[in-house]
């Protein structure tokens, strides 16, 4: 598949995070020779949090996620992904799948059963051949190294069409603290959670609760912020993974959360730049709504809008489109007090078309390929902000035959 | 653009309705020598009934109808009708051109301009040249003909590649009474209401207050039961006349009822096989919910998923697509006990690829053009069908460049 046109220059020099390692490996789960498997080992004491879908159909390896968060964090924690089939609506051979990877990992690594984490990703329905994943993981247990989180990051791709990953430096009292983030996601990307797979390591010191309510804040506004198709995946999973290994105590230390936010936020947006068949980058920034609440559901209903979505792709400057998803949106709206900019250009204000509206400038504006459009409602002050993609001839060609 | 493959082979001939005339003419609303002006008259005491978008960014039309119905009913009433512009986010000047096309409606018909009801279709946000439309008046009252349905049918068109049109008879006490709709709608239909703009008339016999519950009891099962992008337009308007001329009370009247169903689920399944870009025309029935508000939850989140339409598309058997709509819809369901099947073959049962899935059965069927698509939830036995269509290429080329 062509690289997105909105992918970054390159893959970011990820720092070693003391405690971590990794190794990929093909084990043919679907396509033979592809790098579909990976396996990430923890050092004893790591603070294990995540985020999942809250699909009601999500995965079995989701649910065995969810059912071991929060466990005794004394041993060492592993992770494994592997992509191709995402082990999603296996009933019970799914869970039993599961069972045999996770047994695997523990009986060649030594990790307790309860903290080896799994996921799966690709398509739904089909049962995951477990064997040829079981069969990799003397071979990924012996190739662990610190630096192999881009190959891990490589591992875990489907429709992707680059490697995601971001990292964040920390000074906290004389001392550095590192956060490395790898990402996978294109299709099926709408937020409730994450919708997609991502996995953040950092050699912060921190107690697993206060990790999962930093991690949950932050994903709020990171990854349950973008949408590429309005499509929820059944295996979205996010699981971060402190080693403490930096021995700096982050709990309460904002810079902290901020530098999280930050490599959280990077890797959101490098999925809706991997959307598929995306052209253009799209923010979408409203405020005025009578609470964020509110202002979220215009966002989303104007993110998710195929009618936006494909004028966007025309570049067309269809700002009338805007006000139909506003009216759709289900949000407390006056149409009367409502304004709408692309970029720094007024389109339309207090239920109207701008006086100093210019067609021809603002279709010059749309030529752009990172777009932001603002819609104020005029109402109180809440205020929220979605990333999204374009609906292009490239998302109906990926999706009118990705199975076959 | 060219005919729908999902057209109907021809307009039905519909019957014509004592106490209605029509006529159409080319106004130059936005393209010269297109059809794009209808104005239907009423004899003195038809009953109006209506129902309308509920977005919030609603067009000046339909607020300005809202506002009439259930007035007095006793004089002749007028619906005007334009295509091209659809007089939606355009302030105070929207009013006023209502209001100008209202006021020379009642001027030239003696139509009283608390009866002269009126719609506008089109692109949002422009200025709608109501002159233009106010100078075509005195035309359309002296060419008014009772078999000038047809005509009607067309002129409200906009992306629509065929006339839609529906009728039903039925014999009451021995007498006839008829009934004739015409629609149109192919883009930003979506059901908060009816999402497009449909006119049906009778002959019956009934009040205002008992045609509007019959009206929007049927609404809620046809045209609020379809789906072709998940937009919602600014304009919808379903206006249903009754003139009374045939003498026959229909007032809790099954078959009526039953007659006046049909022909609004005619019409607004034509507005599905004239959805923009559609090539299969499908049919969602969801069973088994905790209750029918449920079961429509689930059959629009498939209908609307993007994924799910482009895999219909591309004739490709996605069922775990799906599962995947149903897990996102926010519906009470529970993974294990869900059944889908695509027309009579069972897909999946009880969590899991059924044992007797075929492949090769399964996409032969996928080749069909109506394509019923079957849920069981196990849960209950709420249910609810909804109406759909697959997501193209001709979606995306039709929707870049709309405007332009």
């Amino acid at each position: 598949m062509a690289l997105s046109p909105l992918a970054p220059a390159a893959f970011p020099d990820l720092p070693v995070i003391d405690g971590v390692t990794f190794a990929a490996a093909a084990a043919g789960v679907k396509y033979k020779n592809r790098v579909d498997v990976m396996l990430a080992l923890l050092a004893p004491g790591a603070a294990v949090a995540g985020v999942f879908t809250r699909s009601s159909t999500r995965s079995a390896p989701v649910l065995d996620c969810q059912a071991k968060l929060g466990g005794d964090p004394s041993g060492p924690a592993a992770i494994l992904v592997n992509s191709g089939n995402s082990n999603a609506f296996t009933g019970a051979r799914g869970v039993e799948s599961v069972k045999a990877v996770t047994h695997a990992v523990a009986a060649e690594t030594g990790v307790p059963e309860a903290r080896v984490f799994t996921a799966s990703t690709g398509v739904i329905g089909e049962p995951l051949p477990h064997d040829r994943i079981v069969a990799k993981i003397g071979e990924l247990a012996a190739a662990q190294a610190s630096d192999g989180i881009a190959d891990a990051a490589r591992a875990i791709m489907t429709t992707d069409t680059f490697p995601k990953g971001a990292k964040a430096e920390v000074r906290i009292g004389g001392k550095t603290v590192r956060i490395a983030g790898i990402a996978k996601g294109s299709g099926m990307i709408a937020p409730d959670m994450a919708t997609m797979l991502v996995y953040i390591f950092t050699d912060a010191l921190i107690d697993q609760a206060t990790l999962q309510a930093l991690v949950s804040q932050a994903n709020a506004k990171t990854f349950n912020c973008i949408t590429v198709d309005s499509d929820t995946s059944t295996s979205d999973s996010l699981i971060m993974a402190a080693t403490g290994a930096s021995g700096v105590d982050v709990a309460g230390n904002a810079d902290f959360a901020d530098a999280l936010h930050s490599v959280m936020l990077d890797l959101a947006h490098q999925v809706v730049r991997d959307g598929e068949g995306a052209t253009k980058f799209v923010t979408l920034a409203v405020t005025g709504a009578k609470d964020d609440a509110d202002a979220n559901k215009v966002a989303m209903a104007i993110a998710n809008s195929p009618l936006v979505k494909t004028a966007i792709a025309g570049e067309d400057a269809n700002w009338g489109r805007i006000v139909m998803a506003v009216g759709k949106s289900g949000a407390t709206a006056d149409r009367d007090r409502l304004c709408i900019r692309f970029g720094d250009i007024t389109v339309a204000e207090n239920g109207w078309r701008a006086p100093s509206y210019s067609e021809a400038e603002t279709s010059a504006y749309m030529k752009a390929q990172d777009l932001e459009i603002g819609v104020d409602l005029g109402i109180a002050s809440g205020k929220s902000t979605v990333w999204t993609c374009d609906l292009t001839h490239g998302y109906i060609s990926i999706n009118a035959d990705y199975r076959s």
